[in-house]
């Protein structure tokens, strides 16, 4: 034999020959483990290695948080837009953060909708539509009309129902074990 | 109120105060579902934003699979090993693959013991334990004995035991729907 026999050869994408193609996946990355945005992250990369136009928007306010990340995107080119730019949640008013929310969304429709990009991920999306912020029957009625070589990559816990039907690709993130269990604060270089 | 209450904000890493620093991590992806290997390459991208020097040996081939990640992180210094780097698969002869896969250990080895690198992913490690052509018990052991400040990534399914037990965080990525299933090809840009 050349290689081990196929049933025991794994790839990270086993599917079969002769499925369709087609233009663009809505992927979703949800579950209360590491690694929803960081996958996501990663899937930024490889678009950009293909060329790809890609956008990124933070719905969660992360302080130093994905600092690094936003730093390398730009530098490969990636539009990357966070609450801090031209929004944030530091009002003493809940419906001003709720219009925060709101204005998150508006610029990630507009940016969904544009035809500019061929990746725009959204990043912790699925908080402020928990929370009812973000009407997510809006989100899934704009994802599903988006232009069709555009992909979409929402992450964050408690996908909603009507995400994850309308999504190609869900994976669930399961922490089996974390080292703040142990008493291990997060690593800066690893973990933000 | 300036938030939501701190029950429900969410965050991708939300750790209590009080905990102590420690001087690297060993990080575990496993599971059936995807991102094991994204969401390394995403961590890749955060330590490389630290200014961290970074280490990828990829244990499996991957033909067309990951050569744009590759290229992407040449391009940010990161040092990328791969089967294809003077070892492959494509020999009639079972024990040549074996000994490729001792060869990207070998390599693999002498990168964690180095202490030239702040990060080291070794990709897809987990398949040759499963197959018995690498030494669980030395890929723990070496991992165990690595410079203090030297992180560990190692992603694939169906991690040994001794690995997760030794391992500071372990996720599981889940497969709750795949594209595959219906009907659709891989998509490069997205998956590969």
């Amino acid at each position: 034999m050349t290689e081990p026999a196929t049933d025991v050869v794994p790839t990270e994408d086993p599917r079969p020959d002769g499925l369709r193609t087609v233009p663009s996946l809505v992927l979703v990355h949800t579950g209360n483990g590491k690694g929803k945005s960081t996958a996501a992250f990663g899937t930024m990369l490889r678009a950009v290695a293909r060329g790809w136009r890609v956008a990124v928007v933070q719905f969660i306010k992360s302080g130093e948080w994905k600092v690094g990340e936003q730093e390398v995107a730009e530098r490969l080119g990636v539009d990357w837009y966070t609450l801090g730019d031209g929004f944030t949640w530091d009002s003493a008013d809940l419906d001003h953060d709720k219009g925060v929310a709101s204005d998150a969304w508006a610029t990630a429709k507009s940016l969904l909708l544009s035809g500019d990009y061929r990746l725009v991920v959204l990043d912790e999306l699925t908080y402020p539509m928990t929370w009812g912020w973000i009407d997510t029957a809006d989100v899934v009625a704009t994802i599903g009309a988006r232009p069709e070589r555009t992909n979409v990559i929402v992450t964050g816990r408690d996908a909603p129902s009507a995400l994850v039907e309308l999504a190609d690709t869900v994976t669930e993130m399961v922490e089996v074990k974390h080292a703040y269990q142990q008493g291990i604060a997060a690593k800066k270089g690893i973990d933000y």
